[in-house]
């Protein structure tokens, strides 16, 4: 029988690499998202899409109370930062950073994954061309694995619980290529803060603009779909 | 103005003697409680009426999806031990345990806390008189408190969050008169994890029998009601 893996999937770029790595791990994918209220919602229909694109053996889609995860911009009717200097992002919290929330998601999965029998659990953060949120370093993520194994039955009875974050020291261009190589078809994957009604990206909030980088930087072909020229030198692509 | 407090607040006597503690700390009280498919929801009853004699801030009961804190006997059909030998209770952990709650629990108590602006979050968990429960121990609170503090903007501010846990090392009987010091009214609240239907408790569940114990130790008239005769010569108390 295969070991089981929790994955996070936003269906974003990131966590669609994160999840062809765990498989490649050979593990059996039970993958969890999340509807917290984000305003790019239009990512839960990509993490659908990314989950039947890896066969997962399971994926949930949690349902969190949005009175404790209101009042950043993703959460809310506050402006999302557009075109900030490649510079500047990730050199402060932004406006996007939602308080704690990747340690909201981390305790669903640990609880998710003693209830299922698994003892892996995959979260798709990078330390490098990210936002600049507390929740994706590298030290906070042992404080959580070191905390999850203090918390559960299994890890006072001695079996580990393992937080793989294998992106946490790549960068987007990297990540990219990895993920190519695994396969992963970006194109279903959705990035944007702020998309349109549509669902097409800006091309100007923080992701976007990284994961436009990313690709130049990788030589990959950009899939997304952006609304419109948007200054960076990018025009609508379709797929 | 006064400092806030997040206070967990699930109804039962050790967290009503929590969110006592914090109020004698002058901290105005934002209490959570969570509805988590606990078997025991009358809970949910004695937490509005704790936070009501308390005259709390603001109390929200929060959804969580039951989907992940499935398996435990308290948030399933399956039987809630009965009589056990209060020897036993503590020594190993029991099929209440429910994996991650705390954990859980905790991580929506520190987004809140960022939300209104508090660095005080209270937890009425104790290590002695307790069901034997990993995350109720001072190891697991400490390292989740690391964790929180490098999860949060807040944190990574210097602004420290703080996760008190002042009955930690207290008995019940312990608890109770020191609850009974600051004015709490036992007979609100509930700790039966296998209440009857009309809200009545068991009187023979761990979480009954420790209370119990407590009382008497404590030379304290306890105001329970219980369902029935049990056999630990308890009969059925009217407040």
């Amino acid at each position: 029988m295969r070991k089981k893996a929790v994955v996070l999937l936003s269906g974003g770029l990131d966590s669609a690499t994160c999840c062809a790595i765990a498989r490649s791990h050979g593990f059996e994918i039970h993958a969890l998202s999340f509807d917290y209220g984000q305003r790019h919602s239009t990512e839960l229909a990509a993490a659908k899409r990314v989950a039947k694109s890896f066969s997962v053996k399971n994926h949930l889609t949690i349902k969190i109370d949005k009175s404790v995860l209101a009042g950043s911009s993703l959460t809310s009717k506050k402006p999302v930062p557009k075109k900030r200097s490649l510079k500047k992002i990730g050199s402060e919290i932004p406006s996007t950073y939602v308080p704690a929330r990747n340690t909201i998601f981390l305790s669903y999965a640990v609880a998710y994954a003693e209830i299922i029998g698994s003892r892996d659990i995959f979260i798709g953060v990078n330390a490098l061309d990210y936002s600049g949120y507390p929740d994706c370093r590298p030290l906070y993520i042992a404080a959580f694995e070191k905390m999850a194994n203090l918390a559960t039955k299994a890890g006072v009875e001695g079996i580990r619980i393992k937080i793989h974050a294998p992106l946490i020291n790549l960068t987007k261009a990297q990540i990219i290529r990895r993920g190519k190589k695994l396969g992963v078809d970006y194109g279903i994957t959705h990035s944007c803060y702020d998309p349109a009604p549509s669902g097409l990206a800006c091309g100007a909030c923080d992701s976007c603009l990284l994961r436009k980088k990313g690709f130049e930087q990788a030589g990959v072909k950009d899939p997304t779909r952006y609304i419109k020229k948007d200054g960076h030198g990018d025009t609508e692509n379709t797929k």
